[in-house]
């Protein structure tokens, strides 16, 4: 049974335990975001630090507006990623496995996990600085075969788009309700945030400033914060706080083509074309979306990386977005079982 | 006081009546809806048939979903369109007019007042049938001076469609709320719709006739019709039932570039520039549309009329699309003021 | 076919047409609502007012915030009660029938249809004045036998009322999800009511009167003015505008016990025990509700009812409080059968 | 800085570590809940275990359906219990001081606090077993004078239950939106839970089981499990699981007055009515309520505490019952103002 304070909260049977490191890839970064993070990390039962045993390692990463911090938090009646992989090793569901729960959150709810002028280079972090940290300190197997990245919603995002940018690092990957389809997911989200940044006068920085400041933050907040968010990834200006491109007119609303293509760059459904190899040397790809979300995104994905000849587990299931953690069940069995092991 | 059944349970001290009239444009019609159509008219307090006197006419168009009936229809704490146009002319706020109610439903829940090979020509049904019945029949100043168009929603659209397409009909126009911008307004719709339609196996036909046939209908059926309906306007196929281009592949939901740019051909903020004329002859050009509503698009279209050398009244309020009726008290004193009369 | 304007746009093949009656049940009321009231009365096809046949009337009476005007409206894509009745009469669901649609309006949103010092007599208005006007100018069934009265919520409570209070009048009764079990149903309501009332520093009279001038209301203040109304019917304290005893403390928002004995006296649930004479002499009592609204109060109603040794025809059905006209289909051939006829 | 993994991921100036007690007051209960349970204790900056120096500790209760982990758990944008007492000691607001964070959840959703036969001693608990270990293992002023408890909802209901029947423990309470007035607050939920037991067909241990087994749960099904978690506090009826007597009719859903009774004994606003020598011991009584939540509950207990002459401090604020954690920003401080300390 679990020996640490959080372990034993979660009534795990392996353990968990919380590492900090400093990132030389946030370090400095304009946003003033930490270059030191917090990296739970779960180890099966049976784990020894000192045995000859390896084992693979899950790389999760959380959502927009998550963090490590929220990933591995407990909760009655609920069941949170750590909990999941715990219970699925335990019935014999899948073998023991390594987790390493990534912290990608900025000061805008998200990094995307992406190298951006604006927020800092958080693809190096994740599979230098993280993986880096978990190859020196736990009984890792320390190679591509031995690596699988996971999240949902922006976690989801980034394990598309660190296999895709940063190949040779991750063997497979799960993406949950992943953002894609840009043009019918985001587009939607402009007017909303146009509105809210106008109280403003359009002064981003002030809306920030203002929205952290507040006790409790209106749902419209929220969805702009994501814009910024997603602005700040996908089409930054300059290595400055708040100094971003949004892709529609702040007058008017209406839709910046020019930086909207920078945004569609970005955007799996797109940038997966010319991305094949990356693809292929994946032992696993899989991709699910509910069917009360966005999930013609996915299928237009998904309908992409089969035509160029790739295989796709891809599932649709009846849910919306929210507390889908369930399918963690299906995604993290799937994974474990192409990575390589060393008993 | 009124003495039409209809105009007492209004409480309206000018009247109105239904007059019923059969329209050439829409006889034949491949969806097959009525060409017979009500026409109720509102005729203000000192009318007289046998009189003088002549009166402009506003036309009115209601939104989609709508019919004449519900516009004329009364309700405890609340004033449709002919009560205001009632109570603006009885306090004085505006001169004596007469007030044409149009109805433009189809069995896909609107035409959009758009000529289509699948539909029926309801943009000749409304500027000759319709406007030919109120000259023939009520003592109208019968020409462009004497007329305007207005309308919420699809019903602005319907106006800014008509003062476009059909010039030297109507001196001026009203659009409250109006369809426009549809690359932000419509694709985020074309999941929704996509993920209705599957469960018809995408048979359009099957969809509507088990639509029509349920005593209660779901929201997300509602919306579906909508692209339906749009669809049977922007992009038919075939003058036969059912036979219409939808913007999005069927299978994946993805965006059909050739199909969504006929949608685009009639997007007024589109189809404006090339207008200029057409708008340049109007009296009076007023759009108007609530901040917690598509506001923006409206900014665009007039952004662009404006960018143009054209004048329009453009206003913004705090609401929202729903129950907006109130603003007919801010448009029917402004079309009805640049109106030609004949004492 | 219909030859009047609103049984044209209503596409009856009986025909509508809209009475109005001075009612002196209603004159010179406290609350200042008028005592001439619209009357609409669909007669069936082959009605004939010179002819020799007689039919039954049914008296269907609207919901809170409703009016008479409201239950003839017209709309695409749904079916008012007079459409439901003709088209039930038309298909030979039920045998022909006159429907007579009650306007029980106050300034308040409505009068529970009950006889109340500070609204006026609502329930002698209906059994005298309103059933007086159809046998003195219809070609009715002018006794017990012929007549039955219905309704949805608040209309489904008046019809209950009207048997209990007015009995001789109505042969069988419909309440659709009607207003009972207030204990469970209304103190919910209290609190919200109470913290729209703080806003106007308790004053009742300000808060119609703001009401009533504002272009659109947010759903609290109908909330509020549900109250309102209810303690108008149900614990009024004079004759005289807004003279009434709310049962809740208006500094802390405790239920006043002694005000809300004077509800629960009302409550159907409640009068029932008493009235079991004037349910026996019915030849239908019908009750339903949906079950994702207040069934369980039907249910109390009705098994109080059979307790007593009464027939009770109960309902539920899987659906809410709204848009459920789809149930006339079940209570207007119900009551029809019943009733007498003379051919 | 803090030292603990769960501190350092809280980024505290202080510092909290999770403690597991084996509580004997809850040996053995019938629902068969863990007796052993995870106490997580803050310390202030400078907290020395081997030092001089005393603290008063703050106890804090979750509400229903939370637990220990719940109150602890971090997320960006969010401040917990634990960081708002670290950071308004560490900006000078308030003194230093001990905070505990008390699990009582239960299989039923919680325990709210109360000794019950059917849930297990969860008064005794809190008093003798949390109390007991923080004066034994911290370095506490281990007198009511040193000790204040509080919560939001079932959190502010225990504190308030606590120092009704639990005098000489607490010297203050704060009772943020704490559960009363049920005659107003839980009659409305009778209907739902009603509607969802007969999924069940009334079988509370069936309807439980399947809720615990299901990945994602229905909005009213918690709302189901509250009522039930109710029951098993207020109304139990033996000492075995789901042994628990509802103050329902499970038929009709009609209100059970002898059961309810047995609830009404236990609403603040009818227990406070005798226990006015426990009120009048403490040095602070707390009540605060948002004014879009039921703070109408509050202003009548408020109301009757002072009418007996006791202080209160009441306050209410513009927001409903969610994410109201900036309250412990007014009530910490004033709690820890009037405690005793040990320099």
């Amino acid at each position: 049974m679990a020996t640490s304070e959080l372990g034993r909260l979660l009534r795990l049977a392996g353990d968990v335990r919380i590492d900090f490191i400093d990132s030389p890839a946030l370090r400095g970064n304009p946003l003033g975001d930490p270059s030191e993070r917090p990296l739970p990390v779960y180890t099966p039962p049976g784990y020894d630090p000192q045995g000859s045993q390896r084992y693979p390692v899950l790389y999760v990463l959380h959502g927009y507006t998550g963090d490590a911090a929220a990933l591995v938090a407990g909760r009655a009646w609920e069941t949170n990623v750590v909990q999941w992989v715990d219970k699925l090793i335990v019935d014999g569901t899948m073998p023991p496995a390594i987790l390493a729960v990534v912290d990608g959150f900025t000061r805008l709810g998200g990094s995307q996990y992406m190298n951006s002028i604006h927020n800092g280079d958080y693809a190096t972090y994740v599979v230098r600085d993280v993986v880096g940290h978990l190859d020196a300190n736990y009984r890792t197997v320390a190679r591509e075969g031995g690596r699988a990245v996971l999240g949902k919603s922006s976690g989801g995002y980034g394990s598309l788009h660190l296999v895709m940018t940063q190949p040779g690092t991750f063997a497979a990957f799960a993406s949950h309700s992943g953002d894609t389809n840009y043009r019918a997911a985001c587009i939607r989200q402009f007017g909303d945030a146009q509105r809210v940044l106008e109280r403003f006068d359009g002064d981003i920085g002030a809306f920030v400033t203002a929205f952290e400041a507040k006790p409790k933050r209106p749902f419209d907040e929220y969805s702009t914060m994501e814009m910024l968010g997603y602005a700040a990834a996908y089409s930054p200006r300059a290595a400055e706080a708040f100094a971003i491109d949004l892709p529609w007119d702040q007058k008017t609303g209406q839709v910046r083509d020019d930086v909207f293509a920078r945004w569609l760059a970005y955007d799996p459904v797109e940038m997966c074309l010319t991305k094949r190899a990356e693809f292929a040397r994946l032992r696993l790809s899989y991709v699910d979306c509910g069917r009360r979300d966005e999930y013609l995104g996915a299928r237009i994905l998904v309908e992409r990386l089969r035509t160029m000849g790739l295989d796709v587990r891809h599932e649709e299931f009846e849910d919306d977005h929210k507390s889908i953690g369930y399918r963690y069940a299906v995604s993290l069995p799937a994974l474990a079982a192409v990575l390589d092991r060393e008993e």
